[in-house]
């Protein structure tokens, strides 16, 4: 921290500059190729593996940055979709949405699960799940979404259906046209009050 | 290979003794640890480092056939799983019985999720996925399970919603003892015809 307290507004901005470049290629190379090593990454970020280093002590420590990179980016892009009127159709809108963001990260998806444990990968979708759990409850208080189980739940399910189509489609078993629609009429029918027709 | 022929029975029937002892050791290591080491492993079977390494090169080899053992053992328990009747009611006690396995393999699961990819997984679970496929295309001959979605995204569904619950056990955010419950109240749900009324 002494070192750091010492550099120059321009260093700074320097290794701000360093770090960007280094997230951005880890994100493209581990979205492309799970397995994408350290080296290559700092090869397209135009850096030097020793500076990746400097910054990330270890691939795993770049793997979680390069994931919260992603979610983040996608989170701020989640703010377009059109969260009002029907919580049903709102919940239909954020799928589709959600979905286009977690299967253009699939493999870098691929790459996270095999260095970080479900529960960080989970925290490090938090500003996701909030946007999910605010929809959630607002369904649940105009009698729309069950309250037989809690929200968290809810929210819980729809992370592990969606990642699950994720693994689906890496395993060949499902096709990317009909991800989002499957995705939706699994959670639709599981958020419905059990005594209510789920809307067709 | 060669060295194998040329083993008398004798000797092979050590080297599977070695080898049961092996993977009962693994078993109940890593169900108590998912971190348990080779060494620590190979002290609770009573033999050697090197005998382990003997038989499974590497400790993700060591970590797939402990589950690969949890999983046949667990599938070997669910035969006593009465299947006949209304496939709901079917699906509710099958759940009962997988989650019993699922939340005692819990930390075994999240040893493998540390080292193995999510398709291996699934993999590992064919015997389990067989017998709720089967159960799940009866339901649907019966008309009391969803048709308009591939028994295969069901199954998955299945699969993708103990898997986080036993996630969401480690995180702390659910239970033991609702888990069972919330996981049925769920799939019941997703798995109903979406123009019908699941059954209270």
């Amino acid at each position: 921290m002494a070192a750091t307290r010492e550099k120059t507004p321009a260093k700074r901005a320097d290794a701000q500059r360093s770090i960007e470049a280094i997230l951005d290629a880890a994100v493209r190379c581990l979205s492309r190729n799970p397995d994408a090593s350290v080296s290559e990454i700092a090869k397209a970020a135009g850096v030097g593996r020793v500076t990746v280093y400097g910054h990330f002590p270890n691939r795993a420590d770049l793997v979680d940055a390069a994931l919260r990179r992603a979610v983040e980016e996608g989170h701020a892009g989640l703010d377009a979709v059109d969260l009002e009127g029907d919580p049903r159709e709102a919940l239909a809108r954020l799928i589709v949405s959600s979905w286009q963001l977690v299967s253009q990260s699939r493999l870098l998806l691929i790459a996270a699960q095999d260095v970080l444990p479900p529960g960080r990968i989970r925290e490090l979708h938090a500003g996701p799940v909030e946007r999910i759990e605010r929809l959630v409850e607002r369904g649940r208080d105009e009698g729309v979404f069950r309250v037989d189980l809690p929200t968290t739940w809810l929210v819980g399910v729809m992370h592990s259906v969606m990642h699950g189509a994720a693994d689906e489609i890496n395993a060949g078993r499902l096709t990317q046209d009909k991800a989002a629609g499957y995705i939706s009429a699994t959670l639709l029918a599981a958020f419905a009050p059990p005594a209510q027709l789920p809307r067709k």
